[in-house]
């Protein structure tokens, strides 16, 4: 399903992918049509696959299949197996090696006291250090996700009661984690200590919701009441919601990235509007790096609210220089030699007639590969364009991110190994600037970042990270299994 | 697979949809390919099914599938069955009654002297009433669709050549038809007397290609040669290409609609950039119906050109108020009786800090129904606008379309049965206004609109039909078929 | 689906394949389902695929699938959708060339007058050359099968009523055919002059049923009323039964390879039990071709009943020597070199302690290539037998049959490129003997074969060809179509 | 997949079933292939679902497939994923709760020191029991199978070798248990003390081979080396193989329905030819209850052994007096009202010319519901048999099995709620009878059954169960689940 090297549609998608989005409900009939309405709003945060799992007061129901929301679990006889007024879902992203039915979250386990599910957005930095340690103790993996972990530690956990048990597991897990976790009795929802994931608290008239965005609230007309709070574990029963803060308290890391790309534009992240962000990303972009031009052209869709803020800022046109095609479907075409040479545009088309003999300002969120700007700039100018600018609405990806986000080896990344000149050579513009870490922080609305304790995680551009890197840190980086194809199951 | 009433998903897509797109190649390895690349490019015209039938000197080789381009012509082992180096293909919407691979086109068939291929964008308005005349000779009919017709004309002619043939069967078709063919001699392009579908002609390397529009030719960077000329056969072969005028000669009427939403806005259509005519439709819009606002917001995407325009003419900042989710899948959730009424927004979402407190003018294409602009005014105004104008780029659409368009009956067009100010009553704003009929002239660089020769055919805003409507004006107006199901077929 | 050359299991099935089982029911309700029991008991006569076309007053329904009867047409949404008290259907086996839905049976056509099915056992010899004469008359053939042209002979008569024009076309037919056919006022079952295949006319509380063998009338408890004669037309409508006979009468030819091995053995064909002729057919075989052994092993399912007569007329003691698996899928491994080599027994297993040390009769009902033959003797030599006896249950098919039967061409016919002791050392067996023609005869009733005139077709043993062979005489004998590949249609 | 209640087609299949078949090789190219072959030649132990481990050296490799073996593992692609030169497979039968892709086996496991798969033919009575204590210690259960528990077992035993931890689980186990596992290292086959499920060692060319039954080493001719003995375990390395004897040494006690029905006829089970058991079988049958009789009539296929051997006795003789349709499909018809009543016959037609005006002899297998003999000994009736005698190849099945065997609930079995006499009374019969237990003994070579400790497990006949019912004798007997639905997992 995943895109072959060389096919035509690979070089075109560009970009860190966050791998997660997580919703669930407590206490509404039809939780499971909820639920789906909700992960088809996350949509954007995981396009390979899903799952929900519900309770109907004496059994749980689980249903996971590969494919779009809107595809799979808008069925009726799927919506129909999940009966309940409690459900969690997960929507996921296609990462390297982790393909199959058996990856797809919620996880779900029969412990001795009953049924637990959980879903995780976010990537642990200890969870192949861990599962060693559990695998010799006897706990059989059934999965390559690093959330399976967190089910077997609450597994075998000594304590008592369930809250005492997933404490004693989640104060073991090194990394992001956003988690929502369903059990007969209750909803839980938690994040990591340093917040780097997203999760927020709703309300759809007396019935709790958790969810990875406001945009998943909005969908079906719920309040949005607050953000979890880093550290935070919030525990949803029939009596209403319980916070408790099982971990030592620190200053929070929200991962800055998903202001530049990840979240959705009309989502509000930690109190701020992200298309309003965006926008004022253009803003700085502009303020930094300014050029003489005659129109503002945005790499869509991804680079549009920075184009705008860019163009009002500079006082520039915008225009829709650029057509994107959205009909793009799973696999394509592996071309033979005399089509790989004809520079096929699958995915964009100049619009000739905006951009012949123009000054052209390119506006996108991001390089990764470098890739694809090469071939959207060779683009415009085989439409004419007489200089082309780039203006990028971040600072140089150089890092690799440990955190839930599909990143290629740092190796791969165009910044690791080139500076602003030799990329600017590289995609063949008549000029290049990034926007600064500095410009960055003043546009989500600080007055500087903190070196010595930055306000996010920003690892991705600086390569400071957070947390400990456990499982990176061992000799043995590769999680140690045996089994590898998995055909129909 | 189409929308069932009731269904989440089926209000938000409220645009008549044109109903098909054509491409074909002469002369090119991997001709099939290379189609599908058109077909691609030209999937805004249909999404529903697609074709291609390919010739590799010896045999025809059809492939017909259901679902977008990209999932199912771009499996090797389907391009691995279309050899040689030529090819037609078509893509199609799903239009009433017509479901089933055995209404995809192209239509093929194996005449006494060979195979001939066709594939047909527009509508024929007798196709019926030749039908069973063609009937009553003993022609058996496999299909719903006109197209079939052409094919058993040309297969029941007694003229010789397979030209004369052709040219007896289309001089005998009425109504809107942009053809290919393909037989093993020669790719036939031809567009009725007057001219109402588009279809262009390019050149790859040599080769010959005919295509709905030119961003079809762009994708695979091929030259634009000219537009077929409306009542133009032209018959290409390995000596070239010759025109024919089988048609006496008449004023063209090319369809205006084309270019407020069926075309793609890079696509150069009779000598016109399609994105350009829609930011000049903004202008003429604005200049017709200004307003008090603090800001422009488009319907995305199709009304995003015009209100680019709109604000550019009206000085006031163009702002993305609404967020729209692409991954709609195929079907969607028939709500239970909760979920009904908390009006779930699949498919739009307000950009609440942009709107709140604001002046909103809202800027969209059409209104056909009328249902989902209800649905987005009121989103905007829970958002908290304060006020809501909504302003439409075309004039009221009030008359259904014969000529490839999927249209609802007349009497399910809001215009046709509402004035302008009960229209704004029923989708709630504080004003609304539609574009003149004339200053959609104007936009496309018409001095007036000629009111005894009209330059387009304007039929679904005037009721001004450019044919006769044979199978219309019958009594009988049924397609006569006998064949209901057609399961496994 | 089709076995490949190579293929494990290829050459296990080394018989001659019925190619057709039709049924049909007029004024029942669940007519379809009806039709579905009653396709499944002739399910031995076709296996790749089935139709079926039911009337429900005002339309015609159609499905068609490729599969097992009990697999397809016995989901409820098949049958939900083929409404109505009238249907036909029909079972077909894989012919060469043949694949695909478009030629699944019935066909179906929208003639002027109304929808026109027929469903089609045996094989037309003329049918490539109407063909050729009805696509220069301008007739399109949308299937490689000669049913088609059934069809079109029907839609193209200028006779005026359907009787007429039916009665017309089947005159102008050659070959073997018996015919279901299904208009909107009556259902007509029709064998051709000399009667090659069977069709035989049932009832079921006064609904009428047309089927190719009494064990479709026994699944569901319907009445045996008679055969349908040769030449015989027989027009069902709600009056009842009318009988014409619109051919010259000629003396009757039915295939006496139906007993030998097409039948099932408890059908009742042309007024005999096909069980009771096969044990007499082991008795014959025992007469004539007596030898000294310990026991009677028949290769199983089909050599069964004549082993059993075989055993008693013997005196010698019957048994299971050989296992058949009833479990063997649709397709099989393309074995390694490694395993090709192996001697792989798919279907058959020899029953070691039955066998060893002893002086085994294999009974088969036929050689067609031979192949099979071997392993099996190899099969039970390994098993320890002291001698193996082969006696087959019918005469050394020499030639191919064109009437609805799938041969191999006759070079590959065992019998016509060896003696029979060439054969006998080609399979390995101390001794092999066919049973005469004159003893076949004995065994049918009857008392010597006329030579001059004979009460059978048996061309398969003897050349002697009842029919004209138009098609396979022209020096063209193949059919003239110019497209190939049919994917997804 | 499995029959719905009141299905056409559920009722003909009134059988006990065997769930499972196993089968392994080790150090032989092509193992996939070589266990897929094995796995269809064990087909008749269970149909539903098939699944094969294969390691190649460095990696395991997992296919799971729904459906016969024939459709599923002979693709290519599935065969080329599964690589290396050892692998074990299984095949089963659907039992009740337990669908889903999660239940079939093999089970596979990544345990600290490797992977590890196990398959198994048997039913364990203390599954549940041990399963609850693993939970409570943090063990995660991911299928509803019993076979996990021994997964478990192995992966929590503190011992340090694989074949220490291996025994230390197997002697936790209580029931039958024929198992096949596999490791990097090495290939097991192990059976319970009681040996009450076969198991065979094999040799293929220096290969080593672990199967259900001998007719799977037939298939590929493999030498049939010896049966693995009760409470053995064989550990097979690349240094040979093994032999164990973890358990306090018993008296067997080996499955006697292995005999009367699971068992395929050409196997050698426990030194027996199965075959010739169910011949004598049929003698003891003859000799205990002789009654006057025209013919012997098998009950098609699995009455026909004994038939034939009461028909020698008998001296009477053997006819194919019911034929079996063979084309079962996977479902069948929902018969509306009109059909239900017919009395649709399926899977068996009477050849009413061998039966009309006879006193018949049917000779069954065994009887289970009761509800096809009913229907079968009406069918006989209808077609004029004057006399019907049922003789039933076992004693009454009064009990059911908890050691891998599907058997209806006790109140279900026709045997544990009538007498003989009212058993004749509800099939309709002049006389019935079954061999007596003794008969039974004498038929596998007993001189008589030693009633203080019986020489086979016949439990289902005497209710005498040679283990411990740990599971089903606690109070909660039901496997503690609250997972329901598993919709795509």
């Amino acid at each position: 399903m995943a895109n072959e090297p060389g096919a035509l549609m690979a070089e075109a998608d560009d970009h860190f992918h966050d791998e997660c989005g997580v919703f669930g409900i407590f206490g509404r009939q039809d939780a499971a049509a909820i639920v789906t309405l909700g992960l088809h709003a996350l949509q954007h945060r995981g396009q390979e696959a899903a799952g929900i799992v519900s309770f109907d007061g004496k059994q749980f129901h689980i249903e996971r299949h590969v494919g779009l929301i809107g595809d799979t679990f808008t069925k009726q006889d799927v919506l129909d197996r999940l009966k309940g007024s409690r459900a969690i879902g997960h929507t996921r992203y296609p990462t390297s090696g982790g393909a199959g039915l058996r990856n797809i979250q919620p996880f779900f386990a029969e412990l001795a006291d009953g049924g637990f599910a959980v879903a995780h957005n976010g990537n642990l930095t200890n969870a192949m250090t861990v599962q060693r340690v559990l695998q010799k103790q006897g706990s059989i993996f059934s999965s390559t996700s690093d959330t399976e972990t967190i089910l077997h530690l609450v597994a075998t956990s000594k304590e008592r009661d369930l809250n005492s048990r997933f404490i004693e597991a989640i104060r073991q897990l090194e990394g992001a984690f956003s988690l929502v976790a369903l059990t007969s009795k209750k909803m839980i929802g938690c994040r990591d200590p340093l917040g780097i994931r997203p999760l927020v608290l709703g309300d759809l008239d007396g019935a709790w919701i958790l969810a990875s965005e406001t945009c998943a609230l909005d969908i079906i007309g719920a309040r949005f009441v607050r953000d979890v709070k880093p550290g935070e574990m919030v525990v949803i029963t029939s009596s209403g919601v319980e916070s408790l803060f099982p971990f030592e308290q620190q200053k929070s890391r929200f991962c800055i990235f998903e202001y530049v790309y990840f979240a959705r534009p009309d989502s509000i992240v930690e109190g701020r509007n992200v298309y309003d962000i965006r926008k004022r990303i253009g803003v700085e972009l502009a303020r930094e790096n300014l050029v003489e031009a005659d129109l503002v052209v945005p790499v869509p869709d991804s680079g549009t609210p920075a184009a705008i803020g860019f163009s009002q800022e500079a006082n520039l046109p915008f225009e829709l220089g650029i057509i994107r095609n959205h009909y793009v479907g799973r696999t394509f075409i592996q071309p033979g030699d005399s089509i790989r040479h004809m520079g096929v545009k699958l995915k964009h088309n100049a619009n000739r007639q905006m951009i012949e003999g123009k000054r052209v300002v390119l506006v996108d969120d991001s390089i990764v590969r470098g890739t694809t700007s090469q071939k959207i700039v060779q683009m415009v100018r085989d439409a004419g364009a007489k200089e082309v600018h780039m203006r990028i609405a971040s600072p140089p990806t150089r890092s690799s991110c440990f955190y839930g986000v599909d990143t290629p080896e740092k190796s791969k990344l165009l910044a690791s190994r080139m500076s602003v000149e030799e990329m600017a050579d590289f995609i063949r513009v008549d000029s290049l600037s990034f926007l600064s870490i500095e410009g960055l922080y003043r546009a989500v609305g600080e007055a500087t970042r903190n070196s010595e304790q930055p306000q996010f995680c920003d690892a991705c551009f600086t390569g400071n990270y957070p947390t400990r890197l456990t499982d990176f840190e061992a000799t043995d980086n590769v999680r140690t299994l045996s089994l590898l194809a998995a055909g129909g199951t």
